[in-house]
């Protein structure tokens, strides 16, 4: 039996090193495929970063694809199994790193585009295509500036699906409608250094940092909503003192991040904090990085279609989720576009070995197929 | 006027550059003049540290001057206003690293020996000098090993003058009659790392050590006593996490430090501590390194002596202190010694343009000299 067009294209993509921020050709490829039906192209370069949109058709709704063709790194090449750059098929399963996250959603939506614009070839509004090449990087010079480029000349998407592996046990199980926001704080406490046997001529910053501390970890933020867990924060880095058991640091640095839901905002989080360092007395500086608002698509044209899509194809229904890290979904869904993101299980992403069932990424081109034909056939 | 002979031994030692461990050359001097005067000499070499103890007699009472001729290092040197290894004499005072600390104590107690042999040659017990090269470093191979080489043999001190710098506004006006003991805990807590999307799957082992530090710094240990302030607890060094604000780390170091009274033991410190780590339900591994026993001198023949000497040489009475660091009294006093610290005002210890008060070393050595005469004139 010879390889499917999904896997043929799966295999292709993850015969490229594109580690963060290399596309490594994988955009080329993908713009030769787009070319022939009828995309106009446009290569977004920003700094080190490769982007690609593509658009065909003039008129909305538009909806869009979005990916990203670069990898993580392969962590301990000796660990693997297989080499991370020579695509293997062992027992129905693709290895390869990028196998899950997520140039097998590529190929599968790839070949949804194909397939519906053959069959298709005079569709209602735009099929899109948003990939870059830093999403597992920076992401100052990917998605976010491709959607800066786009608002500045008022080309709106309507649909987005990103192929991130929403999946857990069996494809399609999990469809995340939302992210948490990310907020990271990092904070300078500064007290007085001194030797340990003159305390009282010293402030120490642990001291005053402790209960500080103490209290952040144990704040019940909210408690979620229908869509969303509820806010957490981890305090994600501590350091003072140069290791001398005779002095007493004059500071000490602090770094903390929270995921938070729709019932907060980043504002209302960073009085409350402000309010508990306040509190404690502490003498300190703090820098924010907001990295990403929280985003919530309700149930609508496209979650439906969607959501209708995996269980004909699968056979089972789909749950709704916000959970997990952030995804490039949080710079395309403040333009108020409907994202959603769908791709295969992400069991081993990040990880060795990382896989992609075969029968998955194909049935995920058939459901991604669906979706358009619900949305855009004529 | 030509200087006197302190001034002129103090001058010596200060222009040879004995940083720790060195000792460059002034134990030889040292035993030049010793030899003349009857002392048996012994050079005992500890690794990089090169001690000497040095006995006048072999019969008990013993009593024992107590020393380093290292120094500091001079830190910043363009801070200085004259060269650190230069002695330099400007309106009365005696410029160079050690000038206080304590080689300025050392001319004084050598001319206050000789003066008292040469007045005195048939006095009663013994007079011992036991100088290290290893005060102000790790102070492994010094005094300690001295203490163990008479241990061994069973050579006992009775009563002993450390010369360290314990007045604070003129010369003579504090007396150290012991110091706190020093016990430093290191401890390692163990949580799971993970990701902070998923704070379920992670331990946070910052979040577990925040509340037992606040406990830790506000314990209230005991009220001190008599002679003792009050023991204290400082947390000198933490550190957690590699600065990555998306992940839970999976281990948190910190270092604490007492200096404790004789109202505690450190192993009732231990337990206190290892219990109130317990329930806060910390995983962890604790290493302690206990840096010194608490010592105390009461008031005795020693004390007394010493302080009618200040009454009679300065003219106002002295006061008895315990506070401050570690000396090396604390290797002294637990074999059954009487261990006081005598020794010049200690504002310019360790920092740039250190100095001493010509005046008072020349009065600590009528103040060492009527020390010997009180307790071992025939
Ligand atoms: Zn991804
Ligand atoms: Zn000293």
């Amino acid at each position: 039996m010879s390889d499917s067009l999904v896997l043929q294209l799966a295999k292709d993509l993850l015969s490229r090193k594109s580690v963060t921020p290399e596309d490594a050709g994988c955009q080329q490829m993908i713009i030769e495929r787009l070319e022939g039906l009828g995309f106009t192209i446009e290569t977004m370069v920003f700094e080190d970063t490769t982007n690609l949109w593509a658009r065909r058709g003039t008129t909305a709704p538009v909806f869009c694809f979005a990916g990203h063709t670069d990898v993580v790194p392969v962590g301990k090449i000796e660990d693997w199994d297989t080499d991370p750059f020579v695509p293997t098929v062992i027992d129905g399963y693709l290895y390869g790193r990028g196998a899950a996250d997520m140039k097998g959603s590529i190929a599968s939506f790839l070949v949804a585009v194909e397939n519906f614009i053959n069959a298709n070839p005079n569709h209602q509004g735009s099929i899109a295509l948003l990939i870059t090449s830093d999403e597992e990087g920076p992401f100052i010079n990917g998605t976010t500036r491709v959607i800066d480029t786009l608002e500045a000349r008022n080309e709106k998407i309507d649909w987005c699906i990103v192929g991130e592996p929403s999946s857990t046990n069996k494809v399609g199980d999990i469809v995340k409608n939302g992210r948490r926001g990310s907020l990271t704080g990092d904070i300078v406490v500064k007290g007085i250094q001194g030797h340990v046997a003159y305390p009282h001529l010293a402030d120490n910053p642990i001291h005053k940092l402790a209960p500080a501390l103490t209290e952040l970890s144990q704040v019940v933020w909210d408690q979620g909503n229908e869509y969303f867990p509820a806010t957490t924060l981890q305090i994600t880095d501590i350091r003072s003192g140069a290791g001398a058991s005779n002095i007493v640091p004059g500071e000490a640095t602090c770094q903390f991040n929270l995921r938070y839901s729709t019932e907060l905002t980043a504002d209302l989080i960073k009085f409350r904090i402000e309010g508990i360092f306040a509190k404690h007395g502490l003498n300190y500086d703090i820098s924010w990085v907001h990295s990403g608002q929280p985003f919530l698509t309700e149930p609508g044209n496209l979650l439906n279609a969607i959501t209708d899509s995996i269980e004909n194809v699968c056979g089972y229904p789909s749950e709704l989720s916000t959970s997990g890290g952030t995804s490039d979904g949080r710079f395309i869904a403040p333009t108020g576009a409907q994202v959603v993101e769908l791709g295969p299980v992400n069991a081993t992403i990040h990880k060795v070995n990382e896989c992609v069932k075969i029968a998955d990424i194909e049935q995920l081109a058939e459901i991604y197929e669906q979706t358009l034909v619900k949305l855009l056939a004529q």
